[in-house]
């Protein structure tokens, strides 16, 4: 080895999106420099005997210090959140800079870099949120903020504040088709939402559980068909966030058998909650609360079938927390008096990975290396990060969780890190657990505790998506 | 590092079905020891620079010195297509041992093992193929068989002396899901060939190009969901080989999707041959005759459909080499009375790795990792060799091939190592080359030469397909 | 009116495949002669006020004084099995000449109409059934038969005394296309079966359930496949009878949507039945054993999709009469020892339409004019006996059903025709009778009571299908 | 017969939906009171020898009078528009009530009837177009003008003044439902249509053909997924109007087959002409601009596989006539410098039927009743006329068409009677004329001459869709 060993990972089971092999692992400067059945002489050393070491999760669908509309404030910041983020086994997140009406999309990134510099416990990236496709936005601060490294623009076509109509959706595509951005589309449509809220809120269903009866499976469905067929327009490829069930998965997979560069992701709600969650009593049922709500053991189903058979190259938490008990959370007064008005999200970045893993991996419906291309390489793939994070190897940073595959544990607030005051999935039983985490070859979560420095986290530029060349479906 | 190394490949860029890095490897004792930014002090050292790093090419469907009817001769011997297989980037070949009717299987192995030892330039493993699958052979000699390490069975649902009737089909599925072995099936129905053949005999329609035509896509289609529902049936995973068309790749698709066990495989003949090939003047047509045919164009789309969707796993040549020129091969006495008599099959272990790096990677189909899941790593997971075989990183066996990704060559039949006396391929420009092949750290093919002693390769014992798993599918 | 009246039906409702009106109906030398808003001056009058004026059932699947096996007894001879057609309203039957295996099919033919002759309520033509494809039956007898007008073979994918392998399947096929002819296939794969019902039984699953346990939805979507494939090879009509559940419906409905002849043909049995209705005690389940078995309330919508969505063309009641309580019925002594023995078949040429017209015309599933079309006027058209046979209007053979549309009743055993002693729908409460059933402008049942004379009932020569014609589907 | 006969139609071959026979037919007070096989003693007879005796065609959807923009004219009054749809085998149009935004629409329908009122040759009833959806047409004028006997809707999916949002859809929808009425939907996407002409223009491509290029069949097939979508959360039937290719024919056939009451019809343009028709040189391709365009070959074969199928329930003109050469019309200064200002439509109501016949019976597509079904019968059942209108049979209307099967004729400007001064089908050959129509037993057309009264046409109050109960689609 010509450089200086810096630490050595010993005796785990090193796991890739291909591969599971025991190996050492040996780290300088922050990247891995040597993978080999015996690391020796590294300054430091770890054991990580009977553990699995695996690519650090990258979660690239967090929400983190996000304006949601008057008086309702989001429950983490970058700290929190990128804490919350490393407890639960992630090196990297990936939040949005949220253009708000009238204002400028650069100033919008330059407003969040400012809150997340110097605040996070792991690397970060951020798409952006395009809310108003002036254009000026897609003239000029587009392609410039793409050629900056902001490669990937999240668009919405529900919610008052942010959603875009057809035309807007087709002008930032053929912006994002124009510059080799890819497109992240929230499927819902608004009309049909605002339709039968206004339906049920007339006939005095109010209680949080109709938020779901709001947004049923053919909302989802229509607008994800609209999508893929603006994207097979414009030619561009496309990424369907937060799929929640058969009808929308179906769409996607018929989209991708007629050969579209239509991609998917799904999260840990449309796997493990319903919508009878949202039943609860006493608002409780505000807890679950998000968007495309949870369905039912059918769609759960479904969800399964699309991640085995390769229509979801990644899951994500599409962590987005609010507090409950609280003014501005999701009991806020507005908010008891229709579901209307109850924040939508739900917090998840800490919990994303031990859910996948074991429900995934300990549950036998995955291998190891499917967990390792769900929760990291794909994502890095997809979102120019690759091949510097994703993976252990040579070269890339050491951006590495371990894993107990065997730790028993029992989700519950109290060991969990976010902002929120509460967890959808209090009282979860998983097995596998994260146990380390570290990036850039610094450890920053050793059981449970934060044990990395704040600021630690960088701000890392993307290349594009490699899911846009021609040999990327393969 | 304990070990002293014995070789280091130094410079080139590795390739797994996960990851691409620039990364050294580091070899002792046939086995993947490091791989590193760098590797120093090996005994021997290969300069990589500018060249790809890949394991070495597995192909899991070859056939070798098997009879192929009265006074018909397999145009390989074990050294011959071994050799070739070398000289077309490949340490691993699957070939079959055939029970011939009213034989102990048992007896067959062994008789192929004696062939075969001492005789090989790179690993091997014996599939089964069953022709008669008398109450001995299900109830006792494949228990035993796969107890030893035989985990694939082959059967015919056509040809004379192999074809099994459903009834039979179902019985060695039902040992297959007893004794967690997987089934390759050939799928053709048997009765409808014969009844095309004959009516384009009296037709007068005796030309090679009628192979076709007496076997066209529905004929494959037909058997392919008769296996699929009794792989359904008996609940057993499933294997189609050689699948040529959309017919067949979408029975297959619909199979997955509904969540069965099915998997397949494809060739090079079938995205880069035609039917047409087949109506060359004067018998040349004959050269191009294998079994299911070629199809044409818009077949060869969908082919490449079903790589880049998932539909295929694994990427084989259907090895199954006769002279051309040669009493005993394709221009036959008999032969020349109709296409009933011309031996079906066609070489291509050599050129199979060319093609698919030609056609899939240098045209953009598909990434480099794509090539190593589909002509190595797959294989290895799916016939019971994986981790001893099937990738690079620590603990495999150093079964590697040096590729040039950009030397343009002409595949051309003096420049190949087979014993049949022309290839399908002549003339056929590709880019990309293998350049050297390394088996268990031992150099076997070098710049083209076989340089490895004739009998180095070893008869390896396999374990239960990794696909057999419930996660296999994920 | 050139003609004298000899009978007229006032004051009904007449109902064609197309339309619905008040009409009253002339009738002159048993051909329908004049339709109008008032008819008189007949020598006679049957007043039809609040009934619907229908044409007369085409029972298009019926098996009579067929032989079942050694000491087996179809429980209906042509008289007994025509009274009970008539009583149910049908005015038309179409058995089988079955030929058994090494005899002319020719002499078949023969003593089945030796056997029908001078003993039918009601009109027939026989369908063959070609058990032995011999050259002479390929090469003369079918050919000859066909232009007498035996426009239509049944054949068998299973049963052991009538089984045809795909060879003979497609020789047959073949014949059907050179000469015109419609083939019916039974569509249940003999082998996997045969695998299946062995296993039951050294199981020592024997009873009655087990039936349906060795014949599931996977063979009947097998053989289905099968059969498609071989007519599409061919380029063939095909009919397949008795369609039992989704799996098969869904590959009839995919080889329509190919644009493929493929009809399709479904009973109340797979509406109304389940195979839990062979869980009876004391044998009490042999009582549905019939071949493809009753399935599930899911098969039963599935079937009823295909019935609304036009994948079915005919509705039949394959009655297969045996006595429940005899030797030589369900309950012989054979039969209590295993499933396997217990005669596969049940009565229903009685309650078909009574079960069709409740179960879908007053429970709002379909229109009278949908009911009209698939249990009369499509099995006309089908099988060659249109126009003369299968509508009202002037020109047809005035062979009517009058119905009460709100009538309610109970069906049991003691209020049928049949010869067997017992009905599987024993206790069924519908809404809608047939009170009037007339023959070639005879009267020849009413209020339930057989008033025509036996022998009435004539042997039809038909024509070749309409369904062969290229606007056949449409 | 109680009543005296008026007219007798005699020796002809009368087609229903179901059936074909040989009859007469007798008419009295302007309805069918007989159908026998000989009619004698009516006051007036017609010979109809050799010739076919069918329903009087429905064109359920044609335009007349109304606005088409600032100084756009229709070609066609409802004098013109009538004799040319009584010279094309039609006694029956359905044009539509156009609400202006911003009026009433209520007034609408008065203004519409009173163009209509004494001006018409044939029979008509009007659709409503609801452009402008505000809560007094919806809560109050819908309701009303429903129970007045306007039992359908249309709406747009595009068009500047006609054009729809999700929301409003949705609350028409909502109506229809509450009403029992039937939403009739323009498809195409209004935003997509837009983005994509306006990238056109800035190209500098405006030339007719272009036309086509804007609205490409994804606009159509994403416009079709939305309102299926829709009137499924609504849960309404629902009738997708002029559908022009495979890919909105396979949502179609897609949402059938899930059992939802989604209904289709298309369009002569759809089977015979293709987008090269708008090549035309000096703006000769402005004759073929509608709305969807015609597409390719490949999409009249679609459009007949969904024919055949059964996906279209009926098959209309689109009747939408301007003059060519005028500056009101196809060539006015405006659409000389753009696609975008060519009026969409093209004349057809008089070419309709023998273009269907001709090239579905004729040429051996679809069977003379299946004409009948789709030109006659199903609109009437569709659109709340049947049993009055629609079929030969005692009872209806006497509306009907005498057709000469085997007539030859050449479609030529000179020889049709409508208000544009050409036709899109100049010079196309047809096999079938229409040689007389008569409007309840009175002749309006003979020979090719309007020989009727203007102003014998009524306007007729049309009951609920048969199409809205349980039971319509069988």
């Amino acid at each position: 080895m010509t450089k200086r060993l810096d630490l050595a990972i010993r005796g785990g089971t090193v796991v890739t999106a291909a591969d599971m092999v025991r190996a050492d692992v040996g780290i300088s400067e922050g990247r891995i420099v040597v993978v080999a059945d015996a690391v020796e002489g590294a300054a430091d050393e770890i054991d990580a005997s009977g553990l699995w070491v695996m690519p650090g999760g990258i979660d690239s669908h967090v929400h983190i210090a996000q304006p949601s509309g008057p008086d309702i404030v989001m429950a983490d910041d970058f700290t929190s959140a990128t804490a919350s983020a490393a407890a639960g086994g992630n090196t990297f997140v990936m939040p949005f800079a949220l253009q708000e009406r009238g204002t400028s999309l650069r100033e919008a990134v330059e407003g969040y870099r400012a809150l997340a510099e110097g605040a996070c416990h792991v690397d970060t990236a951020f798409h952006l949120i395009v809310s108003d496709p002036s254009p000026a936005v897609l003239g000029q601060e587009l392609p410039a903020l793409v050629k900056d490294g902001y490669t990937s623009f999240k668009v919405f076509m529900t919610y008052d504040d942010l959603v875009l109509n057809d035309r807007q959706l087709l002008d930032v595509f053929a912006v994002a088709r124009e510059e080799r951005a890819l497109v992240m589309v929230h499927c819902e449509g608004y009309d049909t939402i605002k339709f039968m809220a206004e339906r049920l809120e007339r006939a005095g269903k109010v209680a949080p559980y109709y938020h779901a009866v709001s947004r049923p499976e053919i909302v989802e469905r229509e607008a994800t068909h609209r999508a893929i067929s603006h994207a097979e327009l414009v030619d561009v490829p496309m990424m369907v966030v937060h799929v929640s069930g058969r009808e929308a998965m179906e769409q996607i997979r018929w989209a991708q058998q007629r050969g579209l560069k239509v991609y998917a992701e799904t999260c840990p709600q449309y796997v493990t909650l319903t919508a009878d969650d949202l039943q609860g009593l006493n608002m409780e049922g505000a807890k679950y609360v998000c968007s495309p709500p949870p369905r039912d053991a059918e769609s759960q189903a479904a969800i399964w079938e699309g991640i085995t058979q390769g229509v979801f190259q990644v899951f994500s938490s599409d962590h987005c927390p609010f507090r409950y008990d609280s003014p501005a959370g999701k009991l806020n007064p507005k908010a008891r008096t229709s579901f209307r008005w109850v924040p939508n999200g739900i917090p998840g970045v800490e919990t994303r990975l031990p859910i996948l893993f074991s429900e995934g991996v300990s549950k036998g419906r995955i291998t190891p290396q499917k967990f390792v291309e769900l929760s990291a390489t794909n994502h890095a793939k997809m979102y120019g990060l690759y091949p510097r994070k994703g993976s252990i190897g040579v070269g890339f940073d050491a951006d590495i969780a371990l894993w107990d595959p065997s730790r028993r544990e029992t989700i519950r607030q109290e060991i969990l890190h976010h902002g929120a005051d509460y967890t959808p999935w209090e009282g979860f039983d998983v097995v596998g657990w994260p146990v380390m985490t570290i990036v850039r070859g610094r450890i920053v979560m050793r059981d449970g505790a934060i044990v990395g420095e704040r600021g630690f986290g960088e701000i890392v530029r993307r290349d594009h998506s490699a899911y846009a060349s021609p040999a990327a479906a393969a």
